[in-house]
C-alpha cells in the first residue's frame, strides 16, 4: 500500500505541470463533443479560481446553441474554432462596480460563513471606493480579474485533457451587442472554445512549445 | 492494476479543484521555508502559463533576501506575509514592447523549433503591431497577460500545499523604485508571497470560502 501511496503522491506532484506542457491553442478542432461532467469541472475551477477581495467581478457566458455560435464566427476573425468547438466560453467582466454588487457580496459572506453583517462593515468600507472609480480604471481592474479565471480555465480544461484555445482577437462591441452584455452591466474580454484537437490537420499540434528559458523570466534576489 | 490505474485517475481528476478549495489567501504565515523543488516547479508552471501569441510580456523577481523584504514591507501596507514569507514574487509587467522583444522572439521561435526566421516573416507582421501601441494600451495588455501567469502561480502553488498571498495593494511606483524597475522596462502589477500558514493565528484558515454559486456565475446559452 505504501508503494501505491508513493506512486499516486508522484503522480499528482507534477499533474499541472504535464496539463500545461501537453496543452497548446489548438488552431483546428474536430468537433467531438466535450462530455457534461469535464465542462462541469472546468467551470467549477472558474468558480473557485481567487479574484482581488473575493469579488470575481465578472460572469462568464457557456454558448453551445450553434446558430449563435455561427453568428459569432465573423465578429471572432472567422477562427473556425468558434464553431468546431463543443462549449465556447465568453469571460465578460462588470463593465462598472456598483454599491448593489458590493451589498450583495457582503450579504453572500455574511450567509457563507453565518456571521452578521455588522461584523463586515469595516471590509465593506475597503469594498465602497471601488464602486466609485471611473469606468475606464474599472474596468481595467475587472478585466485584470477575468484573467485569473481565464488562465484557471486554461489549466483546467487541459487537466481535462481537453483543448483550449485562448482569443482575445475578436470585436468586443459587436459581440458584446450580439450578446446584449451592455444591458446585463458586462464587457466581453476574452474567448475560451472548449473541444478537441484535430491532430492531423492542426500543424500546431506537433510543434515545440516556444518559452523563454528560466534565466531570463526570472530575475533572483 | 486496474483498479490501481482507476484509483490514479481519479484521484489526478480532481487535484486542481482540490488545490484551489485548499487554498486561501493566507493573512498570517510562520515563517518556515518552502522546500526548492516545490519553487522551482511553482516557476516551471509560471513559465509554461499561456499568453497571448506566446509573448510573454513579463518578468519574474523572485526575492529571498531579509533585508530587500524589510524594504518592501512598508511599500505594502505593511502586511506582514511580505517578510513572514519564504519567497517573494514580484509580477512586473513589460511596460512597453519594443522592436526588439518582438526579433527576439521570433529568434526563439525559430530555434526552438528549427526552422527558418523567414518562415515567421507572417507571424511577424501580426506581432509588430504591438510594439507600437500606445504606453497606456501597451501596459494594459502587458498587465493582463501577467494576471494569467500570476493566477497559474496561485494554482500551482496551491498543488504544492504552498499557501500564498495574491496582493494587489501596495505603491507600484515605489517598488518600481526601489527595485529598479523602470530601467529594466517592468512595471510591478501584483506580489505573491509564498510560505506556509500559522493556523492558530490566521482566523481566515478555517472561515468558509465565499463563492458566488453557479447559476449566478455562469450564463448557459
Amino acid at each position: 500500500m505504501e508503494n501505491i501511496t508513493q506512486l499516486i503522491s508522484t503522480t499528482n506532484f507534477m499533474k499541472l505541470l504535464e496539463a500545461l506542457e501537453w496543452r497548446y491553442a489548438s488552431k483546428k478542432m474536430n468537433g467531438q463533443p466535450v462530455p457534461q461532467e469535464k465542462v462541469e469541472r472546468i467551470l467549477e475551477a472558474i468558480r473557485l479560481a481567487p479574484s482581488s477581495m473575493g469579488l470575481q467581478p465578472y460572469t462568464v457566458l457557456v454558448i453551445t446553441d450553434p446558430e449563435l455560435k455561427k453568428q459569432i464566427l465573423p465578429i471572432a476573425n472567422n477562427q473556425q474554432q468558434i464553431i468546431d468547438s463543443s462549449h465556447l466560453l465568453v469571460f465578460a467582466a462588470w463593465n462598472k462596480i456598483t454599491p448593489e454588487h458590493v451589498d450583495e457580496y457582503i450579504k453572500l459572506i455574511a450567509k457563507t460563513r453565518n456571521v452578521g453583517e455588522s461584523s463586515l462593515q469595516q471590509f465593506k468600507a475597503m469594498l465602497t471606493p471601488l464602486a466609485e472609480r471611473s469606468f475606464e480604471d474599472s474596468l481595467n481592474w475587472t478585466a485584470r480579474q477575468t484573467y485569473i479565471a481565464f488562465g484557471t480555465a486554461i489549466a483546467a480544461a487541459a487537466e481535462e485533457h481537453v483543448d483550449a484555445t485562448p482569443m482575445e482577437g475578436f470585436n468586443n462591441v459587436a459581440l458584446d451587442k450580439l450578446l446584449n452584455l451592455n444591458e446585463k452591466g458586462l464587457r466581453s474580454v476574452t474567448l475560451l472554445p472548449l473541444g478537441y484537437r484535430d491532430a492531423e490537420k492542426d500543424v500546431l499540434a506537433t510543434s515545440a512549445k516556444v518559452r523563454r528559458n528560466k534565466e531570463e523570466l526570472f530575475l533572483l534576489q
